[in-house]
């Protein structure tokens, strides 16, 4: 079969438009839940443009098509898109309401998803555009789809059931919590769309979505604590079944919009981030009094109970074991040149596979030689693809989906020549070490009850700004239990730097990264990532409730590139005594030649 | 004369309120100019009630009132306010709104002063009472000025010229700048009734409000450049008219209300925090198209110029002096137990005016003996007066204001017994060290530009939050310029603390205070306080622009309280480093014993 040039997708897409009477179309990337990765079938930006980011969107019209991205992506869609189809605009310098008014002109209807767009978003463009004369109108079925010949289906993975003992309360008990909140709130019933929100109040699993163990589906939860639950019958085991009980009514997942119909008179409410126009649209249209209000399951499922903290432990641990194991390997082997960039990715996914527990990574490995390292997104694939330069820093950012919890870890290391005599730069050291310290002023760091990630942020960047430099990305994010890598809806990060979270108040079992960075563009990136979880601290005479963090992420520190002449006594002692519970925790795992080098590695400074 | 009594008041009121046809009366502690501090005249709510703080109000219907006050004042309000005749009402716990509907209920009439309030203050009180029955209703004149008899006349203190050697622009400068922003936000005018922001605009000064230094008056200005002051006759000197020149006109300050009608069809802009409900309603009557938008002086106004930033640097070393000698002259003399808060407090504004150059208190000075300083705002006077113990903590939080600068400064210090013995305790200098590594690392912070207040507020509770402690207050607010010890926009603070100003950006220019603290109820209470100036950093091989702060304040710290083994190196050389500066700064304006204390009290730790 002929490969279909994009230049001939965009045109059939425009004959679509055509036949229906439109004028242009809005071409995000999401999915009908708003998750943050999403499967094949909805990868339309991608088939249309080519273009392979995580995040953008194009709008064609008849006559002219642009493709939206940001900062991290403006070489990359140079790479991926044909200018000549594409012109190429700027988030969030270009606004898409000028654009439509430019290119598209009074009295013309533009068309959107209305499964793929939240309420705000769809309110905010027709605020920009509806004075210039232009009409959003909700497409009836995606006029992608109606030309997208081998579009693949959704996942047909089936639901799995997470266990009790790893979810530590049952989904009786989590939606008996939601009818309560339901009932505080006065509401009769939560639509939930959000992938990892579902899973977490069902306690299931599943396999559509790559990183992210979720499965497709909607859930309603309503006052007397009964669920519906809308899903792909072929998805559904009978173990599955059982698993769910009798007040979970289990529905086919295509029903899930007549279903929204069936509120006539009741309170509905349904999250105004995940909740996209169309259930809005469904619950108004069928007579439901529906309101936006966060989803309840997001702060319950961020403050991880006992069973959870002790399964992210358990996750870490062995997660650790692989990475130290993969750090010693590329200490040997890479010196020689022949380790590339892909080839070490695949080699540390290998130590994980050693565990039998590994279901997935939880995001694509970032594998970063010298300046791609600089790029703190970077994503290696067979075109970036380069051998690691022996005498340079090589950063690497991965983590594994384990069913006790979801792991993420960044290590910065320094690959010696083949002789042994190339030395890391003072200013790669000092940079290093001051990233370093940052780390450490978060993972000892005491705080008042009530305190938020956007007010402790500055703490970790403080040593960088001494010297003049900083990061571009936040401090810390979430991170879930077997669920999203990424999860709200806590955050560290500069409160004015547009990421949401960073007001969310910090509660104890809330787990998050701790990830300071350093990035010199076109030499060499550093960032030193560990998962900390937040925990009370008991201090004598405190004057109210103080938290701090405990730290789950033990694998050994590059002693290679720490200015030890730079850290205070409390620093050097920090250093040490990470790297002795580094020993007690992996040592047990390792043998040979591994355990020499953990030995070796966690020494005191 | 007899004294009339408050139940004699509040009866009179309400007599006039049932003339008026008027159900109810809100009193707040407030003038026309939503200023900090009130003049005598608008003192209302004391007149009213006997209550003396800085904050609160009164809600009287014909049956019942309340007085609403914060936790700073519970127990003040118990002293001064006769609860026969005013409920105690908390804030931000109990709301006006439901006081009202329960007291006064439906079909009820309300006023308040129109001159009083902001247009969103009535505007959300409106939201709640309105759907209970209540309307709200601007009083024609203010119903207590009717019953007030021996109400004090607004002060005719003369309007002084500010020379443009120490404001460092001319009035035509500032005013064209003004005339730019309008031009650009495509306004005809901007109603400024914000008294320093007009002291600003117009390098003039004023002696009608106790502590700063304003003249009663509104102004107008216009895109050409030119300005209507308002001002009441007597203010007026020959000198202030030459200075003002031919594009300020001067009016009749009774006259500004009649004036908001003469911008029919005219687009003017009043800002939403300054501007009273009365003038928005003038403007609306009068056909004016009329917008909410931030002063555009603020921002100008806290970013100081080079002849404002050395104007500080000069009051605050002479205003050091000053307080040097105080806290020699409170170490030799208060551990005889016979000074007391209010003959300190004397005592240090006597050393202030020996200096010719000031004009007043920047506020009412803060002498808190032992537990005293535990109420971060407390305010002492004849009923609360207490001698200083021997062998106990003092607070003396104080400032002046001269004509180059305004000043501010928090030393606490330890009064020793009259043997000399007195020790104060492990906690106490455990808690005073902590106190002081935040302040330095406030002091020596270097931040980059687009860093705001509320980002840097951990940094000085680090060491606090570490033992289990925090201080209920921000940690730094701006300064003017021989105007407002309290300006903003900027702030330090905890972002949720619910304070203006920790979103703002910080620009090279602004002053801020830098002042944690802590406090033991009942107990002791610590504060340290330095004004800084925002400053560029140039730091070598720098990525961007970054900033930090330049120390303005120079007095020595109390080496009895500071725990040194607490402190590191680099806190040990910023303590001795900054005796070193205080020397240098103080030394040559002081001799004899003052000049002795200084060079024992500035010795390296």
């Amino acid at each position: 079969m002929l490969m279909q040039t994009h230049e001939a997708r965009l045109k059939a897409l425009r004959e679509e438009l055509k036949r229906r009477n439109l004028n242009g179309f809005i071409v995000p990337i999401s999915d009908e839940h708003m998750s943050e990765y999403v499967g094949d079938y909805a990868q339309r930006l991608q088939w249309l443009t080519g273009f392979g980011g995580s995040a953008g969107f194009a709008a064609v019209t008849l006559d002219h098509a642009a493709i939206f991205v940001d900062g991290r992506y403006t070489v990359q869609v140079r790479d991926q898109v044909d200018e000549s189809l594409f012109e190429y605009r700027n988030i969030p310098g270009d606004s898409l309401g000028e654009w439509l008014a430019e290119k598209a002109g009074e009295g013309a209807r533009i068309a959107y998803d209305p499964w793929l767009h939240t309420w705000a978003w769809v309110d905010a463009l027709e605020r920009q555009v509806e004075p210039r004369g232009i009409t959003m109108v909700p497409a009836d079925g995606n006029p992608i789809d109606a030309v997208w010949a081998d579009q693949p289906e959704p996942s047909g993975a089936q639901a799995l059931v997470h266990d009790d003992t790893l979810s530590g309360r049952s989904s009786a008990e989590k939606r008996a919590e939601v009818a309560d909140w339901l009932e505080k709130q006065d509401l009769d019933a939560v639509v939930i769309p959000a992938l990892d929100s579902i899973a977490w109040l069902l306690n299931i699993r599943g396999g559509d979505v790559a990183h992210t163990p979720v499965a497709l589906s909607y859930v309603i939860a309503k006052r007397d604590g009964s669920a519906e639950l809308f899903i792909a019958p072929e998805k559904v085991t009978p173990e599955l079944t059982r698993h769910l009980g009798n007040a979970v009514t289990v529905r086919e997942r295509n029903e899930f919009e007549k279903a929204l119909g069936e509120y006539s008179g009741k309170r509905v409410s349904v999250d105004p981030d995940f909740g996209v126009v169309a259930i809005a649209q469904a619950l108004r249209a069928g007579g439901a009094d529906f309101v936006f209000k966060q989803d309840p399951t997001i702060l319950a499922k961020a403050i991880k109970n006992e069973a959870e903290q002790q399964g992210h432990r358990d996750a870490q641990a062995r997660d650790g074991a692989a990475v130290s194991r993969f750090l010693r390997w590329i200490e040997v082997n890479a010196p020689s040149g022949e380790v590339d960039e892909l080839s070490a990715a695949a080699k540390l996914e290998g130590f994980r596979r050693e565990h039998g527990d590994l279901r997935d990574t939880s995001f694509d490995t970032i594998s970063a030689a010298a300046g791609h390292a600089a790029l703190p997104h970077y994503k290696v694939d067979e075109d970036t693809n380069i051998p690691i330069p022996p005498g340079s820093i090589y950063l690497v950012d991965s983590g594994g989906q384990y069913p006790a919890g979801t792991t993420d870890i960044t290590r910065t290391v320094w690959i010696n020549s083949a002789d042994g005599s190339a030395q890391p730069t003072q200013e790669m050291k000092d940079r290093f070490t001051r990233v370093l310290k940052g780390h450490i002023q978060i993972d000892r760091l005491v705080f008042p009850q009530g305190t938020n990630g956007g007010q402790i942020d500055a703490l970790a960047r403080q040593y960088l700004w001494e010297a003049g430099v900083d990061y571009a990305h936040g401090t810390g994010h979430g991170v879930g239990s077997f669920l999203g890598v990424h999860e709200g809806p806590q955050r560290i990060a500069k409160p004015s730097g547009g990421q949401a979270g960073t007001s969310q108040e910090l509660f104890a079992g809330m787990i998050l990264s701790n990830e300071p960075g350093y990035y010199k563009a076109g030499e060499y990136g550093i960032r030193i990532e560990n998962l900390v979880l937040t925990v009370e601290k008991k201090i004598e005479g405190a004057e109210g409730r103080f938290l701090g963090f405990e730290t789950l992420t033990f694998v050994p520190l590059d002693r290679t590139l720490i200015e030890k002449s730079l850290l205070t006594a409390d620093e050097i002692a920090w250093v040490d005594a990470y790297h002795e519970r580094v020993r007690k925790v992996i040592a047990p795992q390792l043998e040979g030649e591994d355990l020499a080098w953990l030995e070796r590695e966690t020494r005191p400074l």
